[in-house]
């Protein structure tokens, strides 16, 4: 909107790079058709922007097969897809204490329902692991461990590599769940060990929402979490076995991949390493802004280390939920506050009685956005203070 | 796209409203923030968006709280979650002979993994079901009857009304396939006791892929089929009771539900009876014109029978995807070949071996548009005799 400076970027970004809107407006006027259902030109076109993207995507993450990435409505798709579809009665799962709801809930669900035992990883006030935890956290059952590669309430990075390889040597497969890191930090499925990564399309991709998708190691067969039509094989009562149709029933949200393809190839671009300097630059002036405030206190890495463009504030006691709100109202800035959907991480930052503000950051915020919001929360601190 | 003649409207409707693609880069460009997970303008702005769809569509299908509308990806998404989050270990189910691979699949695959009792009533050639074959079939287990409104292959529309009385007579719920039907013909899932009504957002209701929901019963409480993060009661790890969150989990596709906002919108004022009037009446001067061509055989309901804008044929023996490709890149009219999903319907039409070619007409469908399918077939018709 005209005049808001946006500091939601992690829950969603915006704005996107112009070449998103025109390739879904020329999608939705040339060809959207159905992908794979026809043979005709404008459903052929269709499934090209599917496979397109799919091989763009692939390359940021360095999958060598495209088609072992399928899409989703959402991140929480795919991480439900990959949970339950791989998670089997009397495993063992470790998770971290900084897992969105999306990761616990689906965990939870099968800890209540299908015998599945689960582990936390306590993370320490910053958000981090330390990896002697997670060492002593398998069991001979652990089958899946589940780890959010950048905390979206602390924009702590987790050592997803070395995660990986403890994995490895322990025999268990490693999801990553890269809501708050694709297209921001480098991921290399590969290189990294992880056998599973969930990914939005619409925050660092800078797609559009209803866009994601889940890469999943050629050597894992996964139950399908949707069954239904496909194009292929349309005889077999059986979902097909071929890859990506076996995890894609449905109609795809052909416009909102062609957006996506057009995220995915600016992200390539620009290159992640120089989106993630950008941002964490600005997240360190943010940072040093808001601590010159006194009785401001920041969720998460202290000032120097490397984190995520998320920046979690509390005004002395003020509620978060009142300093989102005066942000909004009194200078046009949309900030989150609350709980961010990740309870436990409260938990062991300590603010699980008053959330906190979560101000995040993005590829397209300047510097005076930046600026504007430490003048304002001085402003609103002065006010609270008195 | 540019000079084709669109007659894929079953698997995608093209083009769409202009005011479709407004409301989507409207969306895109001033509010694509996270619904429900902000309380800052952008993102409230993307709430009321996702508010408005609901109640519009909640008035086309006589739905009286519009919280019990929750959206989904595809149909598909929707009816995995239907069957999947109501069907018990030990339940019986029926549903049609022409059902969609997208009902049929979840089905078998409750059947072969969840103890799930599944029969198939006998569809008649044209594609109908005797009201007395499903009252057979009915067992005191029975506890969910899936119908597809009207057949994907074959235009042919389910008394769905009588079959809801049966249902509730009986004791079982009834779940509506409406892939082929929102939009296009009346439904009111009051008055014709529907339990549970699955819809896509791209075909009928003119909107863009990515889009569509599930009405569900507020007497009835699925298990979730996703389980993530709604915004609401972000503390607790079980998924919300409160609706539409607790079928919701994740970002919504917001800039696609826009879109379909103006499409349902679209079909309020134009209405539904107008719409499958137009629909019904091309479909007869279609099916006039192919049958005045010796040796075409028409699928489905005769010449004056309701049905929806569905005509499946074949000329003679000719392989039904040949006859797409000549069509597509001679003529430049696209339609679809193969299965449709669907392999019982083709079993029942006679048609397994060869499958067929469908055309499918849509709201903006023009006569001459008609006319010209109708030439082409017989040009097609006449090298074939040859």
């Amino acid at each position: 909107m005209k005049g808001v400076m946006y500091f939601d970027q992690a829950a969603s970004s915006w704005p996107k790079p112009p070449a998103v809107m025109t390739a879904m407006m020329n999608c939705m006027e040339e060809f959207a058709a159905n992908p794979g259902r026809g043979s005709h030109q404008m459903a052929v076109k269709a499934s090209r922007v599917l496979f397109e993207t799919r091989k763009h995507t692939a390359k940021l993450f360095g999958v060598k097969n495209p088609n072992d990435i399928s899409f989703a409505l959402n991140t929480t798709h795919a991480l439900n897809q990959a949970i339950k579809g791989f998670v089997k009665p009397g495993d063992h799962v470790i998770c971290t204490n900084i897992e969105h709801n999306s990761v616990r809930r689906p965990l939870e669900y099968l800890k209540a329902t299908a015998d599945v035992e689960l582990t936390y990883i306590q993370n320490d006030q910053q958000g981090y692991i330390h990896l002697e935890e997670l060492r002593k956290a398998f069991k001979p059952n652990t089958s899946l461990v589940v780890v959010s590669h950048s905390s979206n309430l602390l924009g702590t990075i987790m050592p997803v590599g070395e995660i990986g390889e403890l994995c490895r040597s322990h025999g268990a497969r490693l999801l990553i769940d890269a809501a708050q890191s694709a297209g921001i930090l480098p991921i290399d499925v590969q290189g990294m060990n992880i056998d599973m990564l969930a990914f939005p399309g619409h925050k660092g991709l800078l797609g559009p929402q209803g866009t994601g998708g889940l890469y999943i190691n050629p050597n894992l067969d996964l139950d399908p979490l949707l069954h239904g039509g496909t194009g292929s094989q349309s005889e077999a009562i059986q979902q097909p076995t071929v890859r990506p149709d076996r995890y894609e029933a449905g109609t795809q949200n052909t416009v909102g991949i062609a957006g996506l393809n057009e995220g995915v190839k600016f992200v390539l671009a620009e290159t992640v390493e120089k989106i993630h300097e950008k941002e964490w630059r600005q997240t360190q002036m943010l940072m040093e802004g808001l601590l010159g405030i006194e009785g401001v206190t920041i969720l998460g890495p202290s000032l120097g280390q490397n984190k995520t463009g998320i920046v979690s504030f509390n005004i002395q006691d003020a509620d978060s939920s009142e300093v989102a709100f005066i942000l909004d109202q009194s200078f046009q800035i949309a900030v989150r506050s609350g709980y961010h959907c990740t309870p436990l991480a409260h938990e062991a930052a300590g603010t699980l009685a008053k959330g906190a503000v979560r101000a995040s950051i993005g590829y397209f915020t300047t510097d005076g956005e930046v600026d504007a919001l430490i003048q304002a929360v001085k402003e609103i601190h002065s006010q609270y203070a008195k």
